[in-house]
């Protein structure tokens, strides 16, 4: 066992500094983060297997596991949670600030904006989409936002190491300082007129993702350079907002390769 | 208590052919959905005000509700479901055959294959998605599926109740009977050259979508006309079977739909 394990052995619980991320894709891309700080790494025998696919970070940061039984995953995770016999505790990433992300003028990447989005669950999915289709960051308010939880970080599938999860006291501040910076803002709106396909999306996007139900509330839609929708049949369903984001960051993504392209 | 809920009120467990679907959108879809037998109707007293939002189809259709208690829905659906205080007991829809949703040569709406996509949250998306985009049906395997349950539902948002899924015996045989129904059959595939928006998707159109982690099977791949990918950045982290089959309905919604502009 290296020392990083043994000096915080009996620290089994997540804290306020710490948290338990689980499931191999989300565990391996912690493992292979070297930022990321790991505090414990434990596995159930039958998954034991899953140490050859991680032996290269495991032993370039001589970090050792722990075998456990089922009840450890039980007592920390619930019955539901499918933790695929994996889990690790690591301290939170440093927090990251808009500021510093815009300070590269050349970095046309977009944004994505959550107008109250709470379900975890939606917000690791757009984790997910995020790192996929090249997003910046996902922003979220630091009211009405919920906390990174081991669900997030799962549904995110590794996205948590590579894409910046930041959340802001105030949304339409932060989005006057993207417009001050040379930023367009797009709010997904299925009232609009305008299908999000027939902007041209080349050049710096922010692209704003409403809560379901609700949308985005009054203040943020003002904000707005463009309101946009997505082409649909059903006048019953709509999206969810993980959907509505992946769209919304394949479109951008396509149009900016085939700008590169020609 | 009308005579429908008066006959059946004992029975508040789901059997092989009835099922519970919660949450008030999956609900409401349910209760205007009249070929869809309702056998038990229940709510908390906090989600009371959600008959307004369903007056009209329990008055035509002479439904009455039960208040019930919150160890109600704890028994039945754990503590982890996002029921929002209601809850319905229905009879299982009619087994539907893909032959008869072909019957109309003119009905060029897209279907979507799942080769062995097991995870329920997964599978109700798509359906959420399908419902939006005007897929005709998602299809899925009788061995490799999971059982359509009230997580489906919830996920489904109410597109359980429009969108036949459909459980065939052999994949491999079902694709080759749409084919030769004049049917083009696409591959996601992320090791593919062709991006999906490349292909021109007017026509009739299958798109299959493999399980996570281990794609398509080899005779399912085999059965493609077409292989294609969608544009990303990332080697690291793919998209989850949901968000794939999300964006192939959009594409394809968007292309029929400018077609039908043209």
């Amino acid at each position: 066992m290296s020392s990083i394990c043994k000096k915080r052995k009996n620290k089994g619980i997540s804290s306020k500094d710490s948290m338990w991320i689980y499931g191999k894709h989300a565990v391996k891309a912690v493992l292979f983060n070297q930022k990321r700080e790991i505090l414990r790494f434990v596995l159930l025998e039958s998954s034991k297997n899953f140490i050859e696919d991680v032996s290269f970070a495991i032993k370039t940061r001589k970090i050792s596991y722990e075998i456990v039984d089922s009840d450890f995953f039980f007592s920390l995770f619930g019955k539901n949670a499918i933790h695929q016999g994996c889990a690790i505790l690591v301290k939170k990433l440093k927090e990251q600030f808009l500021e510093e992300l815009i300070i590269d003028k050349n970095d046309d990447r977009p944004f994505i904006f959550l107008d109250q989005v709470i379900d975890p669950q939606n917000i690791g999915s757009i984790m997910r989409a995020a790192a996929v289709f090249g997003a910046r960051a996902v922003v979220m308010t630091e009211d009405h936002s919920p906390e990174i939880t081991a669900t997030v970080a799962k549904t995110a599938s590794g996205a948590l190491e590579n894409i910046p999860l930041i959340k802001v006291v105030n949304l339409t501040q932060s989005l006057n300082l993207l417009k001050k910076n040379g930023f367009w803002v797009v709010g997904l709106d299925e009232r609009s007129e305008k299908n999000l396909a027939d902007i041209d999306l080349s050049g710096k996007f922010v692209f704003i993702i409403g809560s379901e139900g609700f949308g985005m509330r009054r203040l943020t839609k003002e904000s707005c350079d463009f309101l946009a929708k997505l082409p649909g049949v059903s006048s019953f369903t709509t999206l969810n907002a993980a959907q509505a984001a992946t769209i919304s960051l394949y479109e951008s993504c396509k149009q900016r390769k085939k700008g590169i392209e020609k």
